[in-house]
């Protein structure tokens, strides 16, 4: 399937709805355990996600429209959301991360997208990268996310699910 | 983590709230396309997930604790989606999963769960299992189908994220 700005805006608005659904209100053993030491749990994905939209996606867009291969993006931190959340409730977390979301969309359909999808940008570890590829890969790394808080949270019931285990792919191969 | 009852069913009425923020009215590429033959939509998913609200966890459970070992359980059809979703929106299917997801936790919540966690049923081809492992497996078997679903979608995009496919673990291994 080809890259489309409008299914993929379509995909990236729904996170945050998806999120709150699934999130809001739950236990806390569902949404703060993780998969073992140096692994995230629903609330550090959260966090995570909140600080892409802050310093990633829509940065590295207009970085890419307003000067291609010539200024390569800022690294991204894969750790930030362990300071950054510190304090702070999965309510919290998921209320930024909705107002965010909305804020990047809403910024990106003011952008010169369409005109400049195949535009390059350059990337301090992966080198050369297009406006169609970052774009491509936000909606990805929403549903890469989604698919590890799925994992994570069945890592948890594992054990709990007897002979059942190796019928169930998110937790044979754990 | 142990099995809790609780818990349990808290994720398990997420379900269909999870799947109606990200399913309903989005565009078909998305719900519609799977991961090359004999594999599944996310269309599919809902079917299958439908066929085991009918077929599946509650007449089990019953059949635990109603007859322990003595009965084996019906062996469950992994296809029967695709004759019963045949002619239905995927909306049809989004309600019909919401309203069966809604009655079967109303019966599971008039069962006499606690006292027969440990009880022991017999699964055709799994042999001895108890009404705990019937219901974890109930829980992970939702996230299973939301890890998948996850896939399948982010699956669509895989050539079009360039050089950060390796970076995405959910398309990497494609």
């Amino acid at each position: 399937m080809e890259f489309n700005l409008k299914q993929s805006t379509e995909l990236l608005s729904r996170t945050p709805l998806i999120l709150n659904a699934w999130l809001q209100d739950l236990p806390a053993d569902w949404t703060h355990k993780n998969e073992g030491e140096d692994t995230w749990s629903a609330f550090d994905i959260v966090g995570h996600l909140i600080h892409g939209e802050k310093t990633d996606w829509i940065p590295r867009a207009k970085l890419i429209i307003e000067n291609g291969e010539d200024k390569p993006f800022e690294p991204f931190d894969r750790f930030a959301q362990f300071n950054n959340s510190k304090g702070k409730t999965l309510k919290d977390l998921l209320t930024e991360f909705e107002r965010l979301r909305h804020e990047s969309l809403k910024t990106l359909s003011a952008l010169p997208v369409e005109e400049n999808l195949d535009k390059k940008g350059r990337h301090p570890a992966l080198g050369s990268v297009t406006l169609k590829h970052l774009l491509a890969t936000w909606v990805v790394h929403d549903l890469n996310h989604i698919h590890q808080m799925s994992r994570v949270m069945a890592f948890q019931y594992r054990d709990e699910v007897g002979a059942w285990r190796e019928y169930l792919g998110v937790v044979r191969s754990i």
